[in-house]
C-alpha cells in the first residue's frame, strides 16, 4: 500500500502502511528534524503490548526515549490526565525539540496530540495508531482534544502530526468490539464518498473480519485516502470537512447520554442509520438502501437499534453539539449511497422520526 | 497613528490605535465575520472599569454580549481559571461562531487567547489591551498560554487574534508600577532593533510618563511595528523571533524564583541589565552603554539590581526555561545599542558574572 499524503496550509505529512514498526526510525529521519528527547504516550492496555518494540524501533535515532502510560478509557480523556503529561514533561526537562509519540487508539492520539499542541506552545508528534478506528480515521487530520464535563472534544486544537505510521499487525490484539467500531468509521467513508468502497466491504467481509492482510490494508488505505482528500481541502472544518461528521451529530448525542458506555463507532453507526432513515423520509434514499445499510452494519457487528434512551432526550442533546451553530442543527445527509450534503433545514419532527426509528 | 499590519501564514490582522472604544464595531465589521455570541473576558481590576463602555461599543453589531471576570493576577493564570471559562462557554451554549474579547493586560490576553485557541478547537478572538505591557508587546504576535506549577507559559498555543484594538485612554487608570513594566518591553524593542527609538525615549521621558497622547502613541506604535515585523518573519519562534526574548531568559528565571512577586517588565529589565553587563564582559558594549542603560531604566522606574536571590539559584533556573533546547542556554545579546544576536556559547562563569552584577 502506497503512502497517502495529507496537505494542510502549515504542514504536509504522510500516512504510511507497514506490517511492523521496523521502518519507524527511517521514516522519522526522512523528516529531517532534530530531537532532544522522545516521549511515548500510551495507555494501560496498549502500552505494555508494544512499547518495547517501539523503543527498539526508535533506537537507531540515538535520542533518549521515555514513556508514560495513563489508565485506558475515554473517562480519562480529561485535563487531569493532560496535566499529568505536562508534569512528566517538565520534571524530565523536555524542551521545544521534543518528539511525542502517540501509541494507541483514538483517545491516546487525541490526548498525546493535544499535549503536543500545547506543551511550550507546540512540539512535534507522530501517530502510531493501534486501533482500527484510529487507523482509518482519527490519527490523521489533526484533530486533537479532550472531553470536559462529559462534552466530547469540547477542548482541543487543530494540530497536525509529523507522520502517521500504521502497523496493521497491531490489529491482532484489538478487542472485537473495537474492531467493529473502526469498521463504523470505515463504512462512513464509503457512505459519504465511495459506493465502490461500500461494495468492497460488502463482498469481502469474511476476509476483512479475519484480518487478511491484503483486505484490511485495502480498507485502511481507502479510508485514509478519502479522509486525506477531505482534510487537504479543508483542514479546520470550515466547509467540506464537515461531511466527515456523517452520523456524528446524532452519534455524539447518544454517546453523551450513554455516558460513553457505548463505543464511538457504535454510536455513529446508530447516527448513520437514523440519518439514512431521514433520507428515506425525504425521499432521497429507498427502503432498500436502508435495509442494505442495516444488513451491512449487522455483518460488522454494529448496532442498528438502541434500548434505554428516549427520543426527546437525544433531540435536546443535539443542541449541545460543538458543531451546532446559532442553535441550527446541521446534519450530514446522503443524496445517494456514496454522495452527501449538509442539511440545516430538517424539522424537529423529521429528526425525531429518524431518532424514533433507532430508539426502541 | 496608522494601523500596523501583522502577517502570519494563516492569518493577517491589524493593530489599530484609537483614543476611545467608539470604533470597535466598525473595525470588527471590516473583518466580515459572522458571530453568534460575544464573550468579554476580563479581570476583577479592569472588568469593572471598561466593560460597560465596551458593551456599548459592541452594540451596533446586534450580537448578544456577555462577560466574565476572573480574580486579577498572574497567580490565577492557570488551568482552573481556564476551566471556569470553558464551563461558562458550555453552560451558555457558545458555539463555533463565538467571538472572545480579551479586555485587560497581558494575563487576560494570554488566557482569553488560550481559551479561544482551544474551545471547540478554536474560535475567533480580539485583543483590547489596557496595560502598556499588553499594548506594546503581548497583545500582538499570537502567543497565548497559562502557567503550570510556577512554570510561566509552559502550556499554550500560537494563535493569532482577529485584531488588536488599542485605546490609549485606558492607560490613565493603569497603576504606575505597571506603566514601568510596559516601558521595560518598549525599551527592549529599542535595544534590539532601533537606537533612534531608544533616543526618543531618552529625550521625551517627561511627556511619555505624563501620558501625553502624541508621545505615548508614538511609543506604542513604534514598539508594535518592531514586534509586527519580527512576528511576520517568524510566527512560531523558530528563528529570528527569539530576539524578542532579549532580557527574558534571565528575566523568566528571576520571575519564577520570586514567585511572580516581581512584575514581568521589572524582571526583564534586570535580565537586560545582566545581558548588557555580559556584552561589556565580551567587549561588545562599553561601560558607557551600561551606564546609559541603567540611567534610562531608572528614569522609567525600572530596577537595575535585586536583593534576596543568589547567583547559583538563578543560574540553575535558566535550564528550566521553555526555550532552553538540549540544555544549551541561549541568550539574546547586543552587538551594539539597537542590534542583537543569539549567543549559545556563553560559559557558566560569564553568565554568573552577569548575574552577580544585578544580584546584591
Amino acid at each position: 500500500m502506497k503512502a497517502v499524503k495529507v496537505k494542510t496550509p502549515n504542514k504536509n505529512y504522510k500516512i504510511v502502511f507497514k506490517n511492523s514498526f521496523d521502518h519507524l526510525s527511517k521514516q522519522i529521519e526522512k523528516r529531517g528534524r532534530d530531537y532532544s528527547k522522545i516521549l511515548i504516550i500510551s495507555d494501560s492496555n496498549v502500552g505494555p503490548l508494544y512499547t518495547e518494540e517501539v523503543v527498539a524501533a526508535l533506537s537507531p535515532l540515538k535520542v533518549e526515549v521515555q514513556w508514560t502510560f495513563f489508565a485506558a478509557g475515554e473517562a480519562n480523556k480529561n485535563y487531569e490526565t493532560i496535566n499529568g503529561f505536562y508534569q512528566y514533561l517538565i520534571e524530565n526537562h523536555y524542551d521545544r525539540k521534543t518528539l511525542i509519540v502517540a501509541l494507541g487508539g483514538g483517545v491516546t492520539g487525541d490526548m498525546a496530540g493535544f499535549t503536543a499542541a500545547t506543551y511550550m506552545r507546540g512540539v512535534d508528534f507522530i501517530q502510531l495508531p493501534t486501533s482500527l478506528l484510529a487507523q482509518v480515521d482519527s490519527s490523521s487530520g489533526g484533530k486533537t482534544g479532550i472531553d470536559y464535563n462529559g462534552y466530547k472534544n469540547i477542548v482541543g486544537a487543530f494540530y497536525q502530526p509529523e507522520m502517521v505510521y500504521i502497523n496493521t499487525e497491531t490489529l491482532k490484539t484489538l478487542p472485537e468490539i473495537e474492531f467493529a467500531c473502526g469498521m463504523g468509521e470505515a463504512l462512513k467513508h464509503g457512505f459519504i464518498r465511495d459506493k465502490a468502497y461500500l461494495d468492497y466491504m460488502t463482498h469481502n467481509s469474511e476476509q476483512i473480519k479475519a484480518l487478511d492482510h491484503e483486505a484490511i490494508a485495502k480498507v485502511i488505505g481507502r479510508s485514509c485516502k478519502i479522509k486525506a482528500s477531505v482534510v487537504s481541502e479543508d483542514e479546520k472544518e470550515l466547509g467540506i470537512r464537515a461531511i466527515l461528521n456523517f452520523g456524528h451529530t446524532i452519534g455524539h448525542a447518544i454517546e453523551r447520554l450513554m455516558n460513553f458506555k457505548l463505543g464511538h463507532g457504535q454510536s455513529i453507526a446508530l447516527g448513520m442509520v437514523a440519518s439514512i432513515k431521514l433520507a428515506v423520509i425525504l425521499g432521497d434514499l429507498s427502503e432498500k438502501n436502508l435495509h442494505f445499510t442495516e444488513s451491512l452494519f449487522t455483518t460488522y457487528n454494529l448496532p442498528i437499534t438502541l434500548d434505554g434512551l428516549n427520543v426527546e432526550d437525544v433531540y435536546q442533546q443535539l443542541f449541545y453539539d460543538k458543531k451546532t451553530k446559532h442553535n441550527t442543527i446541521n446534519i450530514v445527509m446522503l443524496k445517494s449511497l456514496g454522495t452527501c450534503y449538509q442539511n440545516k433545514s430538517l424539522t424537529g419532527e423529521q429528526i425525531k422520526e429518524g431518532l424514533g426509528y433507532i430508539l426502541k
